[in-house]
């Protein structure tokens, strides 16, 4: 790879400059999770697998150029395998980092929060909420008015956020579908390159969950099926 | 009294049914807090102390009558002071009880939260928000998308309570400036009464800090300055 300067290291992943302005993910095979146990909602490392950076890599690369071929704009650029990296545009995230979830079934934590009013499970439609990166708090909710008086993004953003989370889940959820599972899941993450608002991090196993025949599919071994 | 069936037994108020439809509140002189010390942000009962149901009772009727004048429709029929009691119209809460709070700067849960974004005290432009009432969850945010898909409000049903809860907030804030007092934050409740939107619970020291210069008025000490 060209020269790399390490610009931050993550949980998961690396990033680097490289020396034509453009940032390179190193993927790594840490996953998030809670004494041995893979949990993508978690926020510590659990365990280190051999090849899941590849996977994760893999996966995020066929559905970054499944949602550019439908016109959604991204941070992708090119990828190497072998390397388990990826290339991708320069952004300025929102705050610290803004999490876009995209929930299309009541679990994980909006039925921790709710399970007063819903079932586990039930459907939702397309229901989206942000959460700030932040460990200590618990990666706190925030909603559009907290969000505007906290100047981190306006009403207008807020909404084109939403709708731009939802049409991007649409086309993922259509993809499983068609494989024959359900996404039930899944969170993105947004920045500006210069003016243009685009999706960024990566789209893998760690940020959506998926069920089949109305069973959870470990994300282990959501590649495989991905990929059958 | 009438005769009154008691209908709930609450931390601070119990609530009794009248003949004739209406609901009678109580009001005890138990006080949220922990360890002794009175909290009107704590879930449990810290504390009973003589004669405070009588001055919460008495500073909501203050507030209500004030509110009642400005044209906001609320639950308030009669009060008797002697009795510690308060005759409203029932109403129909939304959920298991929804709170609405509004925030004119940034202290309490919301400062919490959004500590890396907001100085503590700063400034919020009467700021809204929602949570649920659930002790076992901490009370969770929930957003306006949120109560939308789990049923309890309408999209307008929530842009009405908020203009609402605004206009009231605007209204008590103006009262205790013209007395040399700042409301920080309000937490209020609303309800049905057949098809009218009321404002509803009490309007006292436990749902509001307020500051006089600078310094945090003990929510004991609130009906003395008030009534001075």
């Amino acid at each position: 790879m060209d020269k790399a300067t390490l610009l931050y290291e993550g949980k998961t992943k690396n990033v680097y400059v490289l020396e034509n302005g453009h940032y390179l993910l190193k993927f790594k095979d840490d996953v998030t999770g809670e004494k041995g146990v893979f949990d993508p909602g978690a926020n510590n490392i659990g365990l280190s697998i051999e090849g899941v950076g590849r996977k994760n890599l893999r996966m995020s690369v066929f559905f970054f150029e499944k949602l550019e071929a439908a016109g959604i704009k991204t941070h992708f650029v090119r990828s190497d395998l072998d390397e388990a990296t990826m290339e991708v545009l320069p952004a300025k995230v929102f705050g610290r980092g803004l999490e876009v979830i995209c929930r299309r079934r009541a679990v994980g934590s909006f039925f921790r929060r709710y399970g007063d009013y819903i079932e586990e499970g039930a459907s939702l439609p397309l229901y989206v909420e942000m959460t700030f990166k932040d460990d200590d708090r618990d990666d706190p909710l925030v909603t559009r008015d907290g969000l505007v008086v906290l100047g981190i993004l306006s009403g207008r953003e807020y909404d084109v956020i939403k709708e731009e989370t939802r049409k991007i889940t649409g086309i993922i959820a259509g993809d499983l579908l068609e494989k024959g599972m359900e996404l039930y899941d899944i969170k993105l993450e947004f920045g500006y390159h210069r003016d243009e608002l685009l999706l960024i991090d990566e789209i893998s196993s760690g940020n959506m969950r998926v069920y089949k025949e109305g069973k959870y599919i470990e994300p282990l071994n959501l590649s495989a099926l991905l990929f059958a």
